[in-house]
C-alpha cells in the first residue's frame, strides 16, 4: 500500500491566498484496478490559471472543491502498472495535482521521451508554451518587422512568445518586473525591455516601441494594458490568455470606468482583440512539440525554471508566483 | 455663377452639439475647371460617426475644420460637367457634405444607376447597410441556427445586419429604444426585439436569448454593451463599429472601473472583439450591391428611411439621431 502526501483546498481565498487556504494531508492509496497506474510524482507545475480554481465563481474551468487536492499538471513516474501500454519506470504527463503518489487511468496519460529534462513537459515543451506558440501564431500573426509586445516576459509563457517573434523576423519587446528579468530579456534576445515597477513605465514602453505596436501578448492586464493599448498601431492584435494583475482582486477597481476608453480604442484602431485558451489549439499538439524540439536543440529558444524543492514548499512558490516572485517557468520538484 | 448654402462647423460642441455650433453660409461658387463637375444636392446622410469629425482629437479620420462645411455622403445631380464621363443630370454618389451644390473632380464620383430611389445609395445600398453586410460577414460570420443580436436595431446597420442574420439561418434579436421600435422590428421579421429604455430591459435580453449570444453586432456601447457581455456564449464573435452612446460624453463615466470583467469576459469565453471600418472591407462592395439588390428586389430585407426636408432642418434631424429619436436611416432632402 502507498500513501500519497497531499496538498488540498481548505478554504476558499479572499484576496491573496494565504496558508490558510491549503492542509496538507496524507492518506493511503488503493489497490490497483485493471487499467489503472499508480504514479509518482516528478514535477509539479504552478500556473497563474490556478488561483481561478480556487474561487467558487463560474469559470471556464470547474472550481477545485473543498478539500480536494490543487490541480495541476505533472510530470510522473509510473511505479506500478495494470494498464498495457505502460511500466514501471516510464515518465509521463499527467494531471495528478499537488500531491506526491495518485492513481490514473492509464489511457488518460500521455508517455514523454526521457532524454530531455522532465520538467521541460512543464514548461517549454508543456502547456505555458503551447499557450504562446498558438496564440501568438494563430491570432497574434506577427509578420516581418512588426512590434510585439509581452508582457510578464520572463514568465513560462512571455519569454516563449518573444523568442518565436523574433524567429518570424518581428521586433521583441518584454515587459517584466525589475532590473534583473529586463537585463535577462535582452541578454537572450529581446529587442527591448522594459520594467513595469519604473516610475517611468510609461515612458520606457514609449521608447522601446518608436513604430508603434502591432501584437500585443496579453497575460496580465491592469496599468500594464493601459499602457499599450494607446501604442497599438491599426489593425493590431492582441491575443489575450491571461490577466495575472487582477486574479487576487476581491472588488472592481476604482473609477472611472474605462470601459468607453477601451473599446472606443479598439474601434478607433480597428484591433482584435481574441480571448483563447490553449485547449481550443489542442490539434496543433504535434506541430508545437515538433517545432520547439528544434528550435531548443538549435539555440533558438531558451528558458528560465524556477524550481523550488519539495511539495511542502508549493504554497509559498505560488503565493510568490501571483505576486510576479517567481524568475522563469515555476516548478515544484516534488520527487 | 452658382452660389451654394453650407452648414458649417462654428465650433466644437462640449457634450451633445447645438445650433451654436454651426453656421449657415451662402457663398458664390467658381467657375469649373476641365475635369470637374457642378452637382446639386439631393440627398445628404446624416450618419453618427459625424459626431465624432466634430472633435479636435484624433480618430480614425481628419476633424472638420472650423468654418468647414461639415462632412457627409450624398447623393447629387450633375448641373454642369467638364468631365467626359459625366454630363448634366447624372445622378452621383458624392461626399459633398452639408449643403446645396458643390464643386467635385469628376473622377471623385461614381454614378449611379437612376431606376432605383436615389436616397438607397445613402442606406440600404450605401455605407450603413455595408457597414452591416462587411462586419456581420467578415468578422460576425453567423451559422445557422446561432444567436444574433444587433443594437440600434432600427436604425441604417442595424435593421439589415438583423435581416441578413435571418437570411443565413441564424436567429435575430434587435435591441430598440420604445415599444414603437420594437414593435417594428417584430413586424419585419426579427424573432425577437427588446426595448433598453424599458426598466426590464436586462430580464427582456435573457428571455428573448435563451440560448445565449453568438453574435453581437456593436454599435452603441454603454449599457447595452454591459447586457450583453454576460450573455455571450463561448468562441463569440463581436464586430464593433460604432459607439453612439459614448459620443457626447464629456467625460468617463464613474467607477468602478469595468475593464477587468470585460476583459476576463473576453478571456474565458474566448470571445473576439474586433473593431473595423467599413473602408477596410472595400474591395467587396461590387458583392454587396450586387447582393442587397438580390435581396431587396425579392422582398428578403425591408428598411425604412427618416426623411427630414430641408438642408436648414439637418441640425435638429442630426440631434435628434444621436437621441436616437430618429426611427430608420436618416436623410436630409435638400434639392
Amino acid at each position: 500500500m502507498t500513501n500519497t502526501t497531499q496538498i488540498v483546498l481548505a478554504s476558499r481565498p479572499v484576496g491573496e491566498p494565504t496558508h490558510e487556504n491549503f492542509r496538507t494531508e496524507t492518506l493511503a492509496l488503493p489497490e490497483l484496478a485493471d487499467g489503472q497506474v499508480l504514479l509518482e510524482t516528478q514535477y509539479l507545475s504552478l500556473d497563474p490559471y490556478m488561483r481561478g480554481r480556487m474561487n467558487d465563481a463560474k469559470s471556464y474551468a470547474a472550481s477545485v472543491e473543498i478539500g480536494d487536492p490543487m490541480v495541476g499538471g505533472t510530470v510522473s513516474r509510473v511505479v506500478e502498472s495494470r494498464f498495457d501500454s505502460l511500466r514501471a519506470g516510464d515518465a509521463v504527463l499527467s494531471y495528478a495535482g499537488w500531491q506526491t503518489h495518485s492513481i490514473e487511468e492509464g489511457k488518460n496519460l500521455a508517455k514523454v521521451d526521457d532524454s530531455v529534462p522532465l520538467s521541460q513537459y512543464l514548461g517549454v515543451l508543456g502547456m505555458p508554451a503551447m499557450t504562446a506558440y498558438t496564440g501568438l501564431l494563430n491570432i497574434g500573426k506577427p509578420q516581418s518587422g512588426e512590434t510585439v509586445v509581452v508582457a510578464a516576459a520572463t514568465g513560462a509563457v512571455g519569454v516563449v512568445v518573444g523568442q518565436i517573434a523574433k524567429l518570424k523576423g518581428a521586433r521583441a519587446v518584454g515587459i517584466a518586473g525589475g532590473p534583473e528579468k529586463v537585463a535577462y530579456l535582452k541578454e537572450i534576445g529581446f529587442d527591448a525591455a522594459v520594467d513595469h515597477r519604473a516610475d517611468d513605465f510609461v515612458q520606457q514602453l514609449e521608447a522601446a516601441t518608436p513604430d508603434g505596436i502591432d501584437v500585443y501578448f496579453e497575460n496580465v492586464g491592469g496599468k500594464v494594458w493601459e499602457a499599450v493599448l494607446p501604442r497599438m498601431n491599426d489593425f493590431g492584435r492582441v491575443p489575450l490568455c491571461g490577466l495575472i494583475a487582477s486574479y487576487n482582486d476581491t472588488a472592481l477597481p476604482e473609477g472611472p470606468n474605462r470601459v468607453p476608453v477601451t473599446m472606443r480604442t479598439i474601434l478607433q484602431k480597428s484591433l482584435t482583440v481574441r480571448g483563447y485558451l490553449v485547449r481550443e489549439y489542442n490539434d496543433q499538439l504535434a506541430q508545437f512539440r515538433g517545432e520547439m524540439q528544434e528550435w531548443i536543440a538549435a539555440g533558438k529558444i531558451t528558458y528560465r525554471e524556477d524550481v523550488t524543492e519539495g511539495l511542502e514548499n508549493a504554497i509559498d512558490a505560488f503565493i510568490g508566483l501571483l505576486r510576479g516572485e517567481n524568475f522563469g517557468k515555476a516548478v515544484v520538484k516534488v520527487a
